[in-house]
């Protein structure tokens, strides 16, 4: 990414091993993120080009003398961090935190949008799976890099439980694996705040009971009617914009939760209101490594489907128009296939 | 209180039964809570004065025909907030979110710092004890009207638990009987950030590990020290200002939880790094009507001694000198004996 709307394929030296704990990794899918979008929007032009991709699958091509845990010709899929999987945060299963751990892509590692990748950290951060390349479930799988773990991460953060009533801000991808989260994890009510036919749709397919397309304050009323008055137990924020973020304070019951997994864009002050009515705010980075192994047998059992948000499926050479068709609302979320 | 430093003991008309759920309580005993202080620093002379006082001891000297849970002559301790005792949110055990409950003195209900109060929603509210009015213990039960609760609802919010690192913001009562609770749920190390002696002194006795006397950034960087460069699990934030919160969250580490008891004073923003680190930002008036079941057994077997917060007592007449020594810091927390 050169800048904001300008997205380029270009060919960059193949990745090799360069260190013990590396793996190379062929890459067979991978998907443009909402996250992306971000920069898309904004990125100045005077900036270094990054690479970009922080959702993959693939197979091993080689690893490095230390790895361990996957081997040449393994199907593996990426989380959108890596990590040594050894440090206290890892072992406390938040490994965003990783005090070895990084980020793909931008402008030193390969990021998923690309052929192929050298992957620090192999045995911390990949996931070996026994599935045949062909499989239908390979969509789902993919979602395993970050949408359905971070739509699972603001569930968990939201305390999403039976019988609650949960809200789920913005019909992103994000949002829309949240509903399934929701659901999954026994929501009573879960209401959809978003307005695009055709996520609606698939929200309701994922379990959504309520829709509110309202914005602002009609939709923060139109939230308390359908929760008696009091609000949701259980907010998820798949947004990150200051109005999402303002909106999930507002609709959130007295000693509920908001959970947060939009990437923040402004900094929000922290209602007073959120204060009086004890409310807990948590959320970030979902740590999917760790919700891979909690999530992946309900993928291969075919309980959840959340590769069912991607609704284009594109070539490398067709990333760009993938990020445009994103941007315009056009595409819910894009894979691209190798 | 009619304005900020102005404090005044008047003859007011003697409470009566309004409601068949009304008590009618003689305060034996009561005090001036931290955050009395905010009006008495900043209340403008020309709003209307008010009732002063919301944590209080005393005599059950009438009860309406309603009431069934306390009787005349019982002793009875009156948590911060008056509440139903059974509508939802005080079924889930927050009782300060009660849908028919409210707060003592203002305009239009009697204060603690005063000879009598008429209590709503008696049988919710008050907690009959079982205890010798010339108790030693008498002292450390006042303190689950508010300060033991509330510093309790902090370790709480914050997440405490055994072998977890605690740090608490703040000196004073709350932030001392914050340690004390940290202590009690198990938190292996705990760090004061404070630095008065006399306060120092008593928070070393009642379990704190490492005392933090620095001020910003020197704060930040002594934790960060104390805790193996990487902040405390648990942040009690004492205090309710800017800066206090800024120092709490910053302080706490990925994957921590910050309890915030003190009234905010100012809005502050979320910062971007506590989304980055997964923090957890939780807090607000303390339900101490449920925590006084949890906690009594522990002060009546002497096991936490949260009533040596009391540094002075007072009489009615020393209520305003009182206001004045908690405000220039001379007293830790006043307990006013009728």
């Amino acid at each position: 990414m050169y800048g904001a709307g300008d997205v380029r394929i270009e060919t960059v030296p193949d990745p090799i091993i360069k260190e013990p704990t590396d793996a190379i990794v062929v890459v067979t899918s991978a998907c443009i993120c909402g996250s992306d979008l971000w920069p898309y929007k904004s990125r100045k032009a005077s900036d270094a080009p990054v690479r970009m991709g922080h959702e993959f699958m693939g197979i091993v091509e080689a690893v490095g003398s230390d790895v361990k845990t996957v081997k040449k010709g393994d199907l593996v899929v990426a989380p959108f961090a890596w990590s040594d999987g050894t440090c206290i945060f890892c072992e406390e299963g938040l490994q965003t935190s990783c005090l070895h751990g990084g980020w793909w892509g931008g402008t030193k590692l390969d990021g998923g949008q690309g052929e192929a990748v050298r992957v620090p950290q192999a045995d911390g951060t990949l996931v070996a799976l026994s599935v045949a390349r062909d499989s239908a479930l390979m969509p789902s799988l993919l979602t395993l890099s970050d949408v359905m773990g971070t739509g699972h991460h603001a569930a968990r953060a939201a305390k999403v439980g039976p019988g609650k009533i949960a809200a789920v801000v913005g019909d992103g991808a994000v949002g829309l694996c949240g509903v399934i989260a929701a659901k999954r994890l026994g929501a009573e009510q879960i209401i959809l705040l978003g307005r695009h036919p055709d996520r609606i749709a698939l929200a309701k397919d994922f379990g959504a009971t309520d829709i509110v397309s309202e914005r602002g304050e009609a939709a923060i009323e139109r939230v308390k009617e359908l929760t008696g008055g009091l609000g949701a137990h259980s907010v998820l924020e798949c947004v990150g914009l200051e109005q999402s973020t303002i909106t999930s304070l507002s609709i959130v019951r007295p000693g509920g939760a908001v959970g947060r997994v939009g990437v923040p864009q402004t900094p929000v002050p922290l209602p007073k209101s959120a204060w009086n009515d004890n409310v807990t705010i948590s959320g970030g980075p979902a740590p999917v490594r760790a919700y891979i192994e909690e999530l992946l047998p309900d993928v291969m059992e075919g309980k959840i489907q959340p590769g069912r948000v991607f609704d284009r499926v594109t070539n490398l050479d067709g990333v760009p128009d993938g990020y445009r068709a994103m941007n315009d609302r056009e595409a819910i979320k894009v894979m691209i296939e190798f």
